[in-house]
């Protein structure tokens, strides 16, 4: 059986500033060949085409906050989608405002898109259901930021069970009847005879999902909107011996995702929106692993795949 | 006698979609260290930190219209300077809705910056002088593209007369009768004796220029406003097998860029501002140089030293 894709590429992992060698955040995230941007911070454009990706099939972009570090490389990007003839619908999940900044720029450039854009307004009090489609949906979870801001979850719809071939080519088992088994249920073959669902198939693999977190401070109500996540994604801008400075800038340590990592019984965690006063980032890697030993790092052109567990 | 720097840096030389090696339009000019920022396309700010800038430095940026590959990376560019602690003051020279724009930014995002900043507004109806200190000052051009656009004209101004040393040295003349000497005045020396300005003095160097036409169609009157120009850069969206494309798009060909050159008489000639459907430059090249001869590419990174005439 093919397996669903689910992968996530990194595409800017600093924080505000960014550097020569880190671009400010932005992530692909691919779900079944549905392709979500998250965040799409300036010069993203640019590193979609680097990393090759297909960048008119995203359909679907998720703006966490407007901190320009977050949003800065949206104007462009949907500029560039436009002047390449882009015809299809674009759908943009993010603070109400983001629409007017959008809305203004164009109206100033006398902008008329080749493509209708939908925006959907994201609130920060509590996970709401933003999209889903029948294999996919996404929801914005409420983070403690200096702004508005949300972060995402994004998870796999129950995958119907695995019909056992081999058993399945010695009976008569009509392509309506194989549907059901799918669905858990009983079938009956072409001679009128039961067969058990437990019989003909195995258990479908547990949906994935993956949730993403910035930029936030840590607060522990978080971990019950994210709960058993496979990767999370949590913002690490600094280290421990900066924590006094996360607390007044609403940001948090590689020790403080680690922890929420463990809080929420996440699978894997992945460390990013470093500071640009860090060089050297095997530094977060040390901080999170002894609390966190499962801990990567979002690295620009990274690629991270979220296996299935069956 | 030390020459007044007068240099050009290429941070960017695409059209409105940027490409892996071409990042949008973007400039950086010193002119007797002072760094004039001219248009700002996404990622000029990680331009100049890849070519080492001093970005704290700049304190005037020139804005040509409101397309967003001249403009979509001043936002971040601001941002970048408030957090890494600006204080001075900051001019930026453009359209009158480009206040509005970052206006509206910075009010959704909650950001006060750590400088000010004055916004000088362009029109581009008749050449305007926009800024002049003691040693150079800059106009507005009007150019015509599909929305209100203006280039950019930077001159020195007239350097004072060069004394020369050894003929000085043997005479006693004060600081303050130099002063005159250098204005092309006559001086006195210390025992009340004329001394005629030709006897000591020899002509400067002829104040340099730099034109700057961004986007624009072909257009006889321009020469007019950039008369003699030491540099002129001139986009070519096209070469002339899109000349059509070019009319109707308000942008020019090599070709049209170099009887520009020649009609105003300019020195040399700078090409760019590429479609991204041109992967080799050269043609660009072979188009513009027959018609002018002393042409050359704006290419990411490239400086270009416009050097004084004695």
């Amino acid at each position: 059986m093919a397996v669903q894709t689910f992968q996530l590429l990194i595409l800017g992992s600093s924080a505000a500033t960014p550097t020569v060698k880190r671009n400010p955040t932005a992530q692909l995230l691919n779900i079944a060949e549905r392709l979500f941007l998250i965040d799409c911070g300036e010069a993203t454009q640019i590193q979609l085409r680097k990393y090759k990706a297909r960048f008119q099939n995203i359909n679907h972009i998720f703006i966490s906050h407007l901190h320009g570090d977050h949003f800065f490389g949206l104007p462009g990007f949907l500029a560039s989608m436009h002047l390449l003839g882009r015809k299809n619908e674009l759908t943009i999940f993010g603070p109400p405002s983001l629409k007017e900044i959008i809305q203004l720029i164009h109206k100033h450039s006398d902008t008329y898109l080749s493509y209708p854009i939908t925006y959907i307004d994201t609130q920060h009090k509590t996970k709401e259901l933003l999209w889903e489609d029948e294999k996919v949906e996404v929801y914005s979870i409420p983070l403690q930021h200096r702004i508005n801001t949300t972060g995402f979850l994004f998870k796999e719809k129950p995958l119907p069970r695995n019909v056992d071939k081999y058993k399945l080519e010695k009976l008569n088992v009509s392509i309506a009847e194989i549907h059901k088994l799918k669905l858990g249920m009983d079938a009956i073959d072409e001679n009128g005879h039961i067969i058990k669902n437990e019989e003909l198939t195995y258990p479908p693999a547990k949906p994935r999902s993956y949730a993403y977190c910035s930029d936030t401070r840590f607060f522990e109500a978080l971990a019950n909107d994210i709960q058993s996540v496979d990767l999370l994604y949590h913002e690490s801008t600094f280290l421990n011996e900066m924590k006094q400075r996360a607390n007044v800038t609403f940001h948090s340590t590689a020790s403080q995702a680690a922890h929420m990592a463990k809080l929420c019984g996440a699978k894997k965690l992945l460390l990013g929106h470093y500071s640009a006063r860090y060089d050297d980032l095997s530094e977060f890697l040390m901080e999170a692993q002894p609390i966190f030993n499962n801990t990567d790092l979002a690295i620009e052109g990274t690629l991270f795949q979220v296996e299935p567990i069956i």
